[in-house]
């Protein structure tokens, strides 16, 4: 029962509600970060993580698009990439307040991996002082708390690289030994142990994880065996 | 620059946010979970999960509490526990539309962890119809989607056993190595090899995670040494 004299959760002052989007990608075996220069107040003119408002309903018959709806549509709108062709999954709720100076904003924040064969087609439709991919080593200053937000996605990558499939997130579909190490030391930030990598690599093909591909890849030195990893399993 | 012919973010409608709260504890070698019996529409009647609305200002200059403080204050509130006697971990924000039939709700689930010793302070104080402890082998039918937000925080919990010391916030102050056991037991939901554990114990005491403390316990059997968790490392 409902005490009449008290205020119902509806009469309340509500936040609004973002997403907002830490997208990675490998170049050149360099972790790189997707961000946009801000055309608006507030923090005009600095860069930041792509992201926009969650699309609430204004009725009890439309309470509009879930979280997840509008991560994805974000992602898909910013980076112009066919839908589902990224891995995204959610990070954190950031909720402190006067992260935003001009009203309390809740944001979800999101980590998403781009393949670097679909990398140079983000940004190529836009104008580059817009979007552009940076090294994670030479970040500038970041709108808003973006840079906790890009902490906790590297921490979360980091984290799952040893213990997930997560870095066949980040190679074209078929991939030499060589690339696939680069993307581990992409992410590590640092060189990884060679014969470690080489005997994870040998389990993952004996257990199926990866399989070989047709063909071989001109390198500067031989021909390199390729690979693909098997999402089937 | 804003197009001035377009609502700006401070028009669109906005959702409410509220946090829940998944918490745990072992009784009698049993994982439980606290479970409020709702008075109110809607799913009144029904057992929830604690939670309540995040305190949002209704100023420029008053922003309210953030999301962590919206948490902490619901945990000591509705458990009655003094302030940071509990282990507290964002979990994953649940929005999908219709997720409340009022109007849209945006819930930040969190996971906490109640030493043994103190759950039984945590429903003295309360009717026993309003807030009891649950095994999660018996659990009635949740409101909302309460029932997904105990699926993914028990995931986590069993995910973090085995690589960090998270069974810890789950023993008394000082245990034996029976007791400590039995939390793994109840965590995983079934046996914990013996020789295993035995293993990891011993681990456990050699690189200091774990102290002998002073003094031994009576058990059925035999006095057992009986083991701190060593915090300060």
């Amino acid at each position: 029962m409902r005490d009449p004299s008290q205020p119902r959760p509806e009469d309340y002052p509500r936040p609004a509600v973002a997403v907002d989007l830490v997208i990675f990608t490998v170049i050149d075996t360099d972790l790189k970060l997707l961000l946009i220069r801000r055309g608006q107040e507030p923090f005009e003119g600095n860069w930041a993580l792509p992201g926009g408002f969650v699309r609430v309903g204004d009725a009890v018959d439309d309470q509009g698009e879930s979280v997840e709806e509008a991560a994805h549509r974000e992602l898909y709108e910013e980076t112009g990439l066919p839908t589902g062709s990224a891995w995204l999954e959610q990070l954190y709720t950031f909720g402190a307040p006067y992260r935003d100076p001009r009203m309390r904003v809740i944001s979800v924040a999101w980590c998403a991996l781009i393949r670097p064969d679909l990398a140079p087609l983000v940004t190529a439709g836009t104008d580059a002082r817009e979007a552009q991919w940076w090294s994670l080593t030479q970040l500038p200053a970041l709108a808003f708390d973006h840079d906790k937000m890009v902490s906790v996605a590297l921490d979360r990558v980091q984290g799952k690289l040893d213990y997930t499939p997560i870095a066949f997130e980040l190679v074209p579909p078929t991939f030499t030994i060589s690339e696939l190490r680069e993307v581990f030391e992409a992410i590590k930030g640092g060189a990884y142990d060679r014969g470690n990598f080489r005997r994870r690599f040998n389990r993952m093909l004996q257990d199926g994880t990866i399989i070989l591909a047709p063909g071989k890849r001109q390198t500067a030195s031989r021909p390199a065996r390729v690979y693909a990893f098997n999402r089937s399993r």
